[in-house]
């Protein structure tokens, strides 16, 4: 099996070992589909000598594969070693939520093109918050029912991550932080993040800021409050947090809360789309004109926060190609890549109509 | 292995076998879940004999169950005879339509819900939509990968549907229609829908209705037109039909064609959440106030017709109660019940500020 486990415009080039890695740009299957006019899945075809395409494909692939001189990267290789085809995702969160919120979908979305292209399947498993989830992925490690897993919402001291090294299967955290664990990890720069949501905000005079959160215990939620917080001592403006839970209804309160507190902030900055979207529901129900007295940022991007009046400024965490990157580097340590960690792409800010310049 | 295969207020009961059926009330494991205060999957462990609950609580689950009546339904005999504990999903549509439709999400999660308290999983592939989805189903059920299939989005003619059944495994077209072809049908009423939707237009004054469907190579936008037209001509109402691809810019370039012609309708229908946001979009932008001088429902609900401003009306289609009647369903074929089709929850109006009464 041969691919290249790259969207457009971004792919997935030889690493230095040891350190975390941003990938180079050369020849996909992305580009061969795009110059010839045809499917991805139909130039992997093509290339496997699989089925389902015609023959006048196949030879068109081949010849303009060589013209470019394409070559298949270590996800072939790591193909070539995998046993299942398939990838295992088990979530522990409340159904509910996860259907609301984009940030699973699209990460989803984006790991299921990487696996297609590579003609590989995903298993997955919902299993609610009450600690099934090490249960379920016991089990298909010992059933050998999948080659490795992709974990989402990485705890403080999650037992996952001893339990896979204790199996020995391959996985990944998509992550924010990155102990040196022997576990991989997609490391997705918070930093950067905060650095461009407070250049934008203070270049607009916003001196004191809300923080709401998504929970605590979720590393990547600790780890942005502790970097806003440096961040803000550094450049001497005050940030306040407070503990959401990426719900609707928990963005609307804490919002009502710090808006009737005395001591009002001039920008508010929310862990998701919902509780942006709650945020500005309320605001504008107290009468606080957004964004003429009150700025608004949401932390993950989606069509609540493009599809808001006003629209929502917004990091888009380019979630789609975070899966991506995720189910690329799961391929590569199954077949033995000694390169753990690699970075996820970017953020990137949505400027729209919610920030401002400050009131005062 | 035992469970109901129900969500709270909904039960798979016995079926009268040769016409679609309802489900009938009884104790369910959502109701043992509820009254002693634990996850369903905990009362799925317990009353299976299976790692992952306390002593204590298997002993309180198992003396709850004799002491309301509660016994395990017909999945509990589909599960014994399943092989895999997998079901396969293969959709395919265009993977960033996916992401942003709340639809595929929340069906997935109903789907996954019920596997997870029948303690079974999901393989799960996006292909695109190039017809790659027939390899793959011939692939998944040759290997034996999966007990059998829930298929979407059904086409006038649709290939998989000669091919499942040369294949001989079991089905379940998630559908709006039914012809007596051998493979399971999930049942949704779509006459009910659009008589309540027709109910609600007609009450408020309107007599005059554009309607902007999903394609119409969707077997369930098919009808949904002929459906509308029947009830029109029954109402003495007009309803003019215009195919739309789901796509937000797709519903805001035919909302604009059809306010600006000369014969303006009072009420646009919109057949998603995604193009009923760009008609309130286009709307506003080309001064028509809704729903003063434009009402608009969207044919499914989601956070987006729920949060935009004016509120959307729209039929809430029940979708993640869907997709726990069709693994439901699909269970209960796999284990030979001649049973197949069953009705889906029927649709609720969820009336909301963008319908009001015709301005003339």
């Amino acid at each position: 099996m041969i691919d290249t486990g790259s969207s457009d415009g971004e792919t997935a080039g030889d690493t230095p070992a040891g350190g975390a890695a941003r990938p180079g740009r050369r020849v996909t299957i992305s580009d061969l589909a795009r110059r010839l006019d045809i499917s991805k899945a139909s130039v992997s075809y093509a290339l496997n000598g699989r089925s389902g395409v015609s023959e006048e494909t196949r030879r068109r692939v081949l010849e303009l594969a060589e013209e470019l001189g394409f070559h298949p990267n270590s996800a072939a290789v790591a193909l070539s070693a995998s046993r299942t085809r398939t990838i295992g995702i088990v979530i522990a969160r409340d159904p509910a939520l996860i259907s609301t919120e984009a940030f699973y979908m699209r990460t989803l979305v984006g790991i299921e093109q990487y696996l297609n292209e590579v003609d590989s399947s995903l298993l997955l498993r919902l299993t609610g918050e009450h600690g099934e989830d090490l249960d379920v992925l016991r089990r298909w490690s010992r059933q050998g029912r999948v080659d490795g897993f992709i974990l989402f919402d990485e705890h403080h001291e999650d037992p996952r991550i001893p339990l896979l090294k204790e199996l020995g299967v391959p996985s990944v955290v998509v992550s924010s932080n990155a102990p040196a664990d022997g576990v991989g990890r997609l490391i997705s720069s918070p930093e950067e993040t905060v650095a461009l949501l407070l250049d934008h905000l203070v270049e607009l005079g916003h001196r004191d800021i809300a923080h709401v959160s998504g929970p605590f215990h979720f590393v990547h939620e600790k780890l942005r409050v502790q970097l806003l917080q440096e961040h803000a001592v550094r450049r001497g403006i005050r940030v306040r947090h407070h503990e959401g839970s990426y719900r609707y209804e928990d963005g609307a309160e804490i919002t009502r809360q710090v808006l009737t507190d005395g001591d009002r902030p001039t920008a508010l900055v929310l862990g998701n789309d919902l509780m942006a979207v709650a945020a500005l529901r309320v605001a504008t129900e107290l009468g606080t004109v957004v964004p003429d007295e009150l700025s608004i940022v949401a932390w993950d991007d989606s069509p609540l926060c493009e599809l808001a009046r006003p629209g929502i400024t917004a990091v888009d965490q380019q979630t789609m190609q975070r899966g991506r990157a995720a189910a690329d580097l799961l391929f590569r340590i199954a077949a033995g890549d000694p390169q753990l960690h690699v970075e996820a792409p970017g953020g990137v800010l949505r400027t729209r109509e919610s920030s401002a310049r400050a009131p005062y």
